[in-house]
């Protein structure tokens, strides 16, 4: 991995652990690529082993490209009393971000497909005990969602940080596959004509719905009011 | 686990592995509600030990209520060489389908949270040997995508049957987790007149469009215009 390089544009070299092995094509090496997709995407799904099995949940993240990990770091939180959270302090976990593009019309059943963008990150997770890095992280989960939100907001409490743990993981093992665009269908059912195509997928925020107890007469804040 | 009542009612009896620990007031114990959720999603986050770490990937699926499991049968597929569907083969496994409904926005960073839906579900997975359950099962995976596809394809041929795995996880051990509405702040923060509420988020299926290589004059078919 060459460090001296800035750390968005270096490139994705796999390991053994984050190599993709099967649609070899679909393998993206291109840093930007998957920092652009950790920007896009909104959940990310955890798999951390619990006992004698995998457990997949989905929770907010967030990333800094210029966390303390050279690469860039990866935040997940939760609270201290999860059981998947402390099933992965100090543990390898696999982060995966997918946003879904496109529904793929093959001409046969074999040769359907999705459009989509996928990060797969596998680390250590460590869990943030630096007061200031926890709560950078935090501002950074939030401002994730909804961008500009944290500065509106009063600091967090004591109560409140107490609850919560950070866990950290590097960008240092990542792994981006990328499909797009309409099916590649064998010749002789194109000939056949059957209707090959694709159908675009886009997620969509609607308008901010106010919370029943609001103060009479208040507007939701530009920086939410943009989103839609 | 009642065995007499219809699969689609029976409550979710969570096990050990698949019991909501946290936020148990979002847990859901309504087998129906898991089964619309397992409808509505598209992409299932599919867990697995490979070696030393999980897994995590993203993957098309199906549910047939009917199937060969006494609550339903949820179908995976695979490319045979696929590492991580050989990882998967009897072992223990965690798919996980999650659906994002809002993003909500608290009075303070603590209180800002997501509506979703997600869905647990924990079993050995099988390969599906039986010849029609696995063309049975191909079937769904592709409807599911896109409802009423299949029936307008060629039969797959005998090469294209022999590159695909099919793997069955049973409905048996699966929990649901709900948050739905706007934030629950603290009384202090609402009567500082901080704005609340959330952002109901959807996704969208664009119009059909149509691959280069059509023949010319082909519409699209009225089972894809119809999911725009």
């Amino acid at each position: 991995m060459t460090t001296a390089a800035p750390a968005s544009t270096t490139p994705l070299e796999p390991t053994e652990r984050t190599r993709v092995t099967r649609g070899r094509n679909r393998a993206v090496t291109d840093r930007q690529q998957l920092l652009e997709l950790l920007r896009d995407g909104l959940v990310a799904h955890l798999g951390v082993q619990v006992g004698d099995h995998p457990v997949v949940l989905p929770t907010a993240y967030a990333v800094d490209p210029d966390g303390p990990d050279a690469e860039g770091t990866l935040y997940l939180h939760g609270s201290v009393a999860a059981r998947w959270l402390r099933s992965s302090v100090d543990r390898c976990v696999c982060v995966t971000v997918t946003e879904l593009d496109g529904l793929v019309a093959g001409r046969s059943a074999f040769h359907h497909s999705m459009n989509y963008r996928s990060a797969v990150v596998i680390g250590a997770a460590r869990l943030v005990d630096d007061a200031a890095e926890r709560q950078h992280a935090l501002d950074l989960i939030v401002d994730h969602m909804l961008p500009g939100r944290s500065a509106t907001l009063r600091p967090s409490t004591r109560k409140e940080l107490a609850a919560t743990a950070v866990l950290a993981v590097a960008l240092r093992e990542a792994s981006l596959k990328v499909r797009a665009g309409g099916p590649v269908d064998e010749p002789s059912d194109v000939e056949a004509g059957v209707w090959g195509g694709h159908l675009p997928v886009r997620r969509v925020i609607d308008a901010p719905v106010p919370a029943a107890d609001n103060l009479p007469g208040m507007p939701a804040p530009a920086h939410l009011t943009r989103l839609a």
